[in-house]
């Protein structure tokens, strides 16, 4: 099924003004949440508003949080975020790296005590669309286990970094981990056995049921998802490992943060943490000659000889980008039991179900 | 067989003064071969002398280069290192980046036109070394296949962090290709067939063989090894592909440098290129409060429940820095090749051979 962009826009502004959030901050969370969606990346989008209406209900999100500014120089900040809406504290943070890039050439904040912020490559492109770099990080509950360990214990702890370029800008975007949870939940649903060193049991063994692993990630009973690398070091797991410590390091740590580990463990308050960065590569030289620079590079990349069977090779961003220039205008498509769960909350919330079908 | 790691020491400095550099550039050059062997890195240390020897004998390195500072702000500077030694031209970058973050709280240096650096970490353990977050990024020449691709069109491209804790730093330096080069080398020597999907033909196609992907690799006739997460994209295999378009970015394309699928295609020059950062982490909040925060995090990773079968968890830099308190007054392994290789350097340039043996 599809919605149409607008429609299901204007739904999610109604529905954030009805928790409490101000019209500004509604059109806020909906354009984070809804550029998901145009992006193809569901899991981030409106599927994800029934967990946001779980988080915001039971007092995880606070509605009315005021964010403190804790430490500050003219390069960088740490922000106390209150139990923000992830989306709010992220965007008000990314500006701030922005305009800090502005005056000195780079801006680094770091934001504790947040929430999930949706999709990473929105804050990293809020920069790149004003020619600076993005660089943007965030921990999670943990879902991956270290290298030679049975035990969750850092987040899905994706890396978004945005870099100017034309036709259109290098936008990597991705988890810390072999795959993201969600991809775990969509083998579980179609009943697929997962491919092997995705996961473990609670004992450290590889482990490719699903159900289980997803299972033991919410009761934290052991186990999970191994990092990007696979399991012990033979294909490098241990640099996925790395990676998804030094995410934890710039959001959590230098923030005073929660890590993956303890993020999740209290009733009423996630702790997750950010990090932000922007840079105005014209500090190194002539900005258009760095960014026809990059053109070129990325050009080259997917001009490079294709393996036998392949027709095409991507560059970061290329395909979010494609697939907005289409849905921009036109729909987003949306699963029946998501369609069911939007009805749900409309109705608890009082919102006319029309706005959404 | 083992040297005494005082005597190598004494050697190298005696050969890169044979070849033209100060005394004090020598010992620059040697500190940081030297560190590779400590660390049990042995590809980078020593075992390269005749790599470094064809280098600089053949022009490709230039003894006399003089760095030029080509654009620079409080927080930044590029450098041209007109072919210089690649540790000469990086640690005077890394010092720049260190010296700007104690004046500033962050140095971004990007080094074009530079040469083989040795180990990555090195650099970013000499801001760690002062209290900071060090990060450094290097290109090489291509070995690495882009997603869905034949042709090898990025580097080796190795990303180091080190960041200050007890009761030793954290520092993380790893390629972010499934493995390096040296690594197919091994097999190839030991005859044994490479796992599956660390490499790929001149068609694409997985390779098992090492002896046919590194001849290809040398003779840029196609195919080469596979990024971080493997072939395609079932194990996540783009994101080690755009994590090594990111190390470009900052060491080449930023610099106005050459991207890894152009280095070392012209004779006499290999053109590579390097990015050095400094983070004066106290720009963030208290400095012992944030070290303590990371030293508790990686204890916690290190406590953590263990596999099945495994009876140690370690975080990045463990391993090294205990094999350095072990060799540092002692003595560092060395293969008969090597020896080898090195007396007859030794006898070439009329080195005293007592100086190694």
């Amino acid at each position: 099924m599809n919605i149409e962009t607008e429609k299901a826009r204007l739904f999610c502004v109604n529905l954030f003004q009805a928790y409490g959030f101000s019209k500004s901050e509604s059109e806020t969370i909906t354009d984070v949440l809804i550029r998901a969606d145009l992006y193809g990346i569901e899991s981030h989008g409106i599927h994800r508003l029934s967990r946001y209406h779980d988080e915001i209900t039971s007092g995880q999100v606070d509605v009315k949080a005021k964010i403190d500014t804790v430490h500050e120089t003219k390069i960088s900040a740490c922000l106390e975020a209150n139990k923000a809406m992830g989306q709010l504290a992220s965007v008000q943070a990314m500006n701030l790296a922005i305009q800090k890039a502005r005056n000195t050439g780079c801006g680094m904040v770091t934001v504790r005590n947040s929430n999930h912020y949706g999709i990473a490559s929105y804050y990293s492109e809020m920069a790149s669309d004003q020619d600076l770099i993005g660089v943007c990080m965030t921990n999670t509950e943990a879902i991956c286990v270290p290298t030679f360990g049975s035990e969750a214990m850092t987040g899905t702890n994706a890396i978004a970094l945005a870099m100017p370029a034309e036709p259109f800008h290098f936008s990597y975007d991705a988890s810390t981990t072999v795959v993201p949870r969600g991809k775990l939940e969509v083998y579980r649903k179609n009943g697929q056995p997962l491919p092997e060193h995705w996961a473990l049991d609670a004992n450290g063994h590889p482990c490719t049921d699903a159900a289980v692993v997803v299972d033991n990630i919410i009761a934290k009973a052991g186990g999970g998802i191994t990092p990007l690398g696979g399991m012990g070091t033979l294909n490098g797991g241990h640099k996925g490992y790395g990676l998804s410590i030094i995410v934890d390091l710039f959001s959590a740590v230098i923030s005073g943060g929660l890590t993956s580990n303890h993020v999740n463990r209290k009733p009423g308050q996630t702790g997750i943490c950010h990090y932000f960065m922007a840079i105005d590569y014209g500090i190194f030289g002539d900005k258009n000659s760095i960014k026809a620079g990059m053109t070129k590079f990325l050009q080259e990349l997917r001009d490079s000889k294709k393996a036998e069977g392949q027709t095409r090779i991507y560059t970061h961003g290329e395909k979010s980008s494609q697939l907005m220039a289409e849905r921009k205008n036109g729909s987003i498509p949306v699963n029946e039991k998501t369609l069911e769960e939007m009805k749900n909350i409309a109705k608890s919330l009082k919102i006319p179900e029309q706005f959404i079908i």
